[in-house]
This record gives structure tokens, C-alpha cells and sequence, in this order.
């Protein structure tokens, strides 16, 4: 007879809907081809007034939560309730019951992942994660599975749906920065309140979690300098449009040694680039291994089933500990809490740049900013100035420059601003 | 202290020497990623002279291959020969005396997997293969792992880099089939005989293998339709390009109910789409599944370090098995050898072609043509046709046409070379 699983969930928003469905209605699949049984035993959520379209008959269905942490026949817990807390309380207290967890709650393992990794290994359970990063994408488990014989050289993300829709509208239809996030939202790829993912923060949380597994210890959230994309403008996008860019908000890890460069920011990647393809709410993550080589992996990063698939891969996953020897653990599964990754200053890095000016047209303008630039160091490889129709107007200038230290451009770009005929607001972007 | 796990290397080519490299290279990182210890305990090669740049030193080194078969103390047994035979033998032999085995090796899975996964089964043991598709890219894990909660729709696969590096420069660099495969050959991206590439045989094993893990059952690699792409000349390659395709290598796979629709041909993919981006020799799988949606999974489909990496992710996972309670076994590692997938027959497939057919110039001569198009029920969606220069000179025209079954573009390309101004090499390629 096939070992039953018994598996409880907490929060029935979209994805533990999706979870919930997935168990029920595909019970005869994942027996078949796992050999075990997957029984979705309890669900816990405070809204049960909400038409789901799932027949919870057979499921013990509650708003108490302590009835799925403290039942005793439940396994493996999912957390879908997403956000700090109480989401962290509630995991703390499933570890602490001896339950394997499985969250597709990128902030959370961002953010207190460090004391929840420990209380699982203190406990002898798991904590699984592949649906926090890229949604449906296998990446998490490509990572630390597919690539282990791998020292990772660098991985690049484009892991935040809702941004990459709203670069890939206003780059394929010229439109703005605003019409494109309305359209995200009536087509269900951005939150009515798209702070988190339009400024970086999320691309951040699951950029902490690639470069912990990466790294093998744990990143600090808070170090990574995160730029979002709500300082673009339409003309930016076509600017590097015409140069052969697209531009993509761009998770980044980079390893020096055993330095890391992390940083989440619009970039403008080359239009033959595989990433330049991405589109739409797609994700994706190129992953460069010593061994591999280039690899990429791309799929939709959000969604109900697609992060319930992820979901229920971490459940089979977990179903597997079941079949272990005494004492013994999958130890390729989580990162080391102990060992904490230092990261580089951005200061140190060098890049190529992308900046808009914005100028009063007066004789010996360009000549000016060339003369900042270069008395930093930096070098420019391209440059648009388009004509002016008034005296009093301010007119854009683009530049592309060599690589440079982000230090100089720093001190180039107070240089620049400090000029009376330029507008304070200098865009600066980065070039993959 | 780290549980030690042996193993065996045959055949010192280039991937076994990759293996063995990052065996012997990685032991900290391997232990430290997984708190087991890898042992290269042997390797058996009958020559021995050669210079492969590695070090020996403390493993032990034979001629004789049952020197690694039957030693009492090896774990897992690497088959990195390739072929058919002696392979299959030394590879049940292995199996046989219980021992786990990792292969590289697509057209023994695909031809005689299913016996072994049958004795693999009887024996305890697993038998993984995750380097035969796709080089280093984690796609059989991805499948069977990631995946595991999806049935599939569908699997696109650009899975020859030989192909692929043909195709890249012929569209690219306007050059001819002969002089890319030359290059190829030159950069180390084709054998001396590459007809096992080129003929499509080889994406054939790796689509058997696929389609396998896909449906659950065997699939038999003898009943697989398969066009090479030997036929294409620089002026088809250059026809698709100005429609808007890249022509590929495509190995396919779809679902039709419990039936598949198998096949390896080249085919026009749109240039908007992300498998058009694939290049040069790399290799890339976009798979469809009812939950996730659309993914692909990408890398380099082949090289000594790339494919090396793969192993090792077999061995890593390999090790595991060691840790398992008696009697248990990762049910999900192997297909079902006893269930046998049922086959669409191309005839009852319908696809969009391309057809170009070389034709005299004489009136009315397109209107023939077209008049059997449409007696066979095919429309045309897309014509070109050249001028001539001279009256016995044969012009090509293309062809477009919507979706048709392929059964009457049979009875029409059959119908088109019985006229006596049409040359009979008349090409048919298929629109993804």
C-alpha cells in the first residue's frame, strides 16, 4: 500500500487554492508516479465565505490555525499566507512541531530565512522553498540539485513578472510608464498597490534567496542596492531601443572570489541576448557554472498553478524524507546559517552607463559634460542630442559610456548636476 | 564523519574524463554541499597512454573493466563508453551486481532502456541518465522532479548542437551546409562522421527519452519519423528568414490524449519566439505542462565539463539511495517500463509547411501547382517565386500554406513532381 502523506495548508489566497486543487484532483497522477499518497488532510484559513470553485468535501476545513500546527498526523505543512507575519510565527511554530514546511513566501526566507533554517535543521525537518523564486520554474532545485557540481559565476534574474510586463508594453508599444502598470493590473500581473514589485524589493527578497543557495551561506537583504524601474520614461526605453537594448529590471549575482556583487536595477541587455527575449509577465534566470557553462531557465514566475506546481514539488520532495533512515537528512537542501557571504560596495563595481541628461541648449553644453567625464575617467562610446525648439526648453542628451567604476560616475554625475544649465534629475542606468 | 561513497568510471573519453576531473577537483565542495564524501575508487579505459590532464594519483586504473564491475566496494558505476555495445552489457552487468549506474548515454536509454530499466528495477537500483539530454542542463530532473505535479502538453526540443551550429551559420552568415558543417567540425562541435547529427537520429534518442519520462511509459525509438536537415540549402534557410523564421532542428512531442505525436524534422519557428533565440551549439527544451504553463529550459547540450556536471548531479543524487530505510526507493526515478506509449501516425498529423519546389518557367505553371494545392485542400497562406534567366533554367518557388494534414500533402507533393516541368526534389519543411 502506498505511504500516505498527509499534508495541511495555511491560507487559501490564490496559490493555496491552487495547492489544494492540485492535491485533490491529481491524486492518482502523483501516486502513480511517486508511489506515495497525497492527502490534502486539513486547511486552514479565516475566509471561508469566498467561492474558491475547490469541493473541500473529505478536507477538515478551519479558521483556527493551531488545528493544522498541532495535529499530530499532518507532515508537511504549506504556508500560503505570504508577508513577515504572522506567517514567520506560524512556520516558527510548524518547525518546532517537527513538520516539514513548504512557503512559496519569497520575503519570508529573505528576511528571517537565517533563524528559520536553523530551527529546521535543530528540529530534523526541511524547509522548501522552489516557488519563492520564478514562480513555476524548477530553479531553486536547478540550483542546488541539477548544478551542485557547480561554483557559481554569476546569475542574472528577471524574476519580477509585473516589472517585466510593464518594460515589455512600454518597449513594444511606446506607451508609459502608467498606461502599462494600469494594463498589468485589469490583466491580474500587478497588485493594486505594485510598490513592492515596480520598486525592486521583491526582485531583492528572491535575489537574497538565489544568492544564498549560490553562495552556500546567507545574504543580507537589507545590504543589496536596489534601484526600481519607476524612473523610466518611455523616451528612456527607446533611447536604448535605437542603441540595440532592451531594457529589463535586472536581479543580479556576481561572485569575486569569495566577494558577491549583488544588485537589483534596470539594465540594458543587448537585444541578441537570450534575456532580451523575455517577455511579458515571463521570468527567467541565467545561471553561469564553472562546469555548466550558460544556462537559462524560464517560465511564468507567478500565477496560481504555476506556483502550486512548484509547490507540490517541494511536497513530493519532503514525501521523500519519509523514507529515510533514522538521523538521516537531505543536507543539499538548505544553505548554511552559519556562513554569511560578504558582499562588494557597489562603489567598487565597474559598469557601462546609460544616463539622460536633460540640458538648456547653450553653445558648449556637450563639451562641458565630455570635459566632467573624462576628467573622471570615463569614457563615452555614444551620444544623442536632439534638437531644441525654444531657448527656455530643456532637451535630453543620452550617453552610453565605457565601463567605469560606479564611484566616478558618482562623482561625474554630482559634477554634472551641478551645472546651471542641467536639470537635476540624471537617469543613470546600467549595461549588461 | 561524511559517509563515503565509491565510484567507478568506464570509459575515459572526454565526458569520463570530466567526471573524473570534477571528482577529484571538488571533493570539498561536494562534501560540503552535501556532508557526503565522493571517492573516484577506479577507472577502467583500455588506453591508457593517452594525455587527458589528469591526475591519478590514489585512484586505481585498469584495463580490465570487470576489475570496476564486480568490486564489492563501488557505490555507483559511471558508463561514459557510449554506443550500444559493449556498453549495454557492461551496464547490465552493473546493474546486476547491484550497483547504482549514471550514463551519458542517449541511444542506449533509448533503444534498450527498456531492459534496463527492468533490471534496474529487479535489482534495486536506479539507473540515471539526466546527461543524455540536453548536455548539462538539469532538464530530466526538471522534468520528473520539478515538473512532477504536470501532466505534459507538449516538449519542444532543439536538442542537437551539431544541427543547431549548422543552422546558426547558415542563417546567420548566409554560408552553405558543407562549409558549416566544416566549421563545426573545425570548432570541435561535429565528429569526423557526423551523420548521426545531422540525419536527426541523435535528437531522435534524446526525444525517445523525453517523450518516455513525458507519457510514463516507453517510447520505441524505431517508430519515431525523422528528417535530418542534410536537404536544406542556404536559399530555404534564407526563404524563412525573409517569411520571419529561424529554421531549426526541432525534436517534438504532443499530446493527444493518451496518443503522441512524435517527430524530428526541421522546422520554421516564428522569430519572436524564445527557441528562435537559440543559437550556435547550445541546446534548449521548452516544456509545456497543464499546471506550469509554458517553460524552457536551456544550456549547453554537450562538451566534457558541461556533461560532467550532469553526471555528477547523478551521483549526488545517487548517493542518497544510501540513506534510505530498507526497502524503500526513489519511486520517481524511472519510467514504467511494462507501459508503451501509442504513437499519432504522421499522416494524421496536421501541420503548416513550406514546400519548395523547382519548377521550368512556363505560364500557368503556379497556377497548377496551386490547383492541386486546392483540390487536396490545402491553402496558401505565402508565395514567392524568382525570376528566370534563362528557359531551361529551373526557378524555386515557395510555398507558404496554412495548417493541412500531412496526409494530403503527400497526395499533393506526390501529384506536383508528376509534372514534366517540376523536378522532383521537391522540399517539404513544417511551420512550428
Amino acid at each position: 500500500m502506498a505511504r500516505e502523506i498527509n499534508v495541511g495548508i495555511l491560507g487559501l489566497g490564490t496559490v493555496g487554492t491552487g495547492v489544494a486543487k492540485i492535491l485533490l484532483n491529481e491524486q492518482a497522477l502523483l501516486t502513480a508516479r511517486t508511489g506515495m499518497s497525497f492527502r490534502l488532510k486539513s486547511v486552514a484559513d479565516l475566509d471561508w465565505d469566498r467561492e474558491r470553485g475547490v469541493d473541500f468535501d473529505g478536507v477538515y476545513t478551519t479558521t483556527d490555525i493551531n488545528e493544522v500546527l498541532n495535529d499530530p498526523e499532518i507532515d508537511i505543512v504549506v504556508e500560503t499566507i505570504g508577508g513577515c507575519e504572522p506567517a514567520f510565527t506560524f512556520v516558527q511554530q510548524a518547525l518546532g512541531n517537527r513538520k516539514h514546511v513548504v512557503t512559496a513566501n519569497k520575503a519570508l526566507i529573505a528576511t528571517r530565512g537565517k533563524e528559520l533554517f536553523t530551527q529546521a535543521e535543530a528540529n530534523g525537518v526541511d524547509l522548501m522553498f522552489e516557488a519563492s523564486v520564478g514562480g513555476g520554474i524548477p530553479i531553486i532545485k536547478g540550483l542546488r540539485e541539477g548544478l551542485i557540481a557547480n561554483k557559481f559565476l554569476s546569475i542574472y534574474g528577471i524574476i519580477n513578472g509585473t516589472s517585466n510586463y510593464i518594460l515589455t508594453k512600454m518597449h513594444q508599444d511606446g506607451i508609459d510608464f502608467s498606461q502599462a502598470l494600469k494594463e498589468a493590473q485589469i490583466k491580474g500581473f500587478a497588485e493594486a498597490d505594485p510598490t513592492l514589485d515596480v520598486s525592486g524589493g521583491d526582485a531583492a527578497h528572491k535575489l537574497t534567496i538565489l544568492a544564498s543557495l549560490a553562495s552556500g551561506g546567507m545574504v543580507d537583504f537589507n545590504s543589496i542596492p536596489v534601484e526600481g524601474i519607476t524612473n523610466l520614461t518611455t523616451m528612456d526605453v527607446n533611447f536604448a531601443k535605437n542603441f540595440g537594448y532592451v531594457v529589463k529590471l535586472l536581479a543580479i549575482c556576481r561572485f569575486f572570489g569569495e566577494k558577491l556583487d549583488l544588485r537589483v536595477h534596470p539594465t540594458l541587455i543587448p537585444r541578441e541576448h537570450l534575456l532580451a527575449a523575455v517577455n511579458d509577465e515571463l521570468n527567467a534566470v541565467f545561471v553561469t557554472g564553472n562546469y555548466v557553462g550558460d544556462t537559462m531557465f524560464y517560465g511564468p514566475g507567478a500565477g496560481e498553478t504555476p506556483t502550486a506546481s512548484a509547490i507540490v514539488s517541494d511536497i513530493v520532495d519532503l514525501s521523500k524524507d519519509l523514507t529515510l533512515k533514522n538521523g538521516e537528512q537531505f543536507s543539499n537542501r538548505t544553505v548554511n546559517p552559519e556562513q554569511v557571504a560578504g558582499l562588494m560596495p557597489l562603489e567598487e563595481i565597474s559598469n557601462r552607463f546609460y544616463l539622460r541628461i536633460y540640458s538648456l541648449d547653450k553653445t558648449g553644453i556637450l563639451a562641458s559634460i565630455a570635459g566632467v567625464l573624462g576628467e573622471c575617467g570615463i569614457s563615452i562610446s555614444s551620444v544623442v542630442q536632439l534638437e531644441t525648439h525654444g531657448e527656455k526648453e530643456f532637451v535630453p542628451i543620452v550617453l552610453l559610456t565605457h565601463e567605469a567604476p560606479e564611484k566616478a560616475m558618482n562623482k561625474a554625475i554630482e559634477e554634472i548636476a551641478a551645472f546651471d544649465f542641467v536639470r537635476s534629475d540624471i537617469l543613470r542606468l546600467r549595461l549588461f
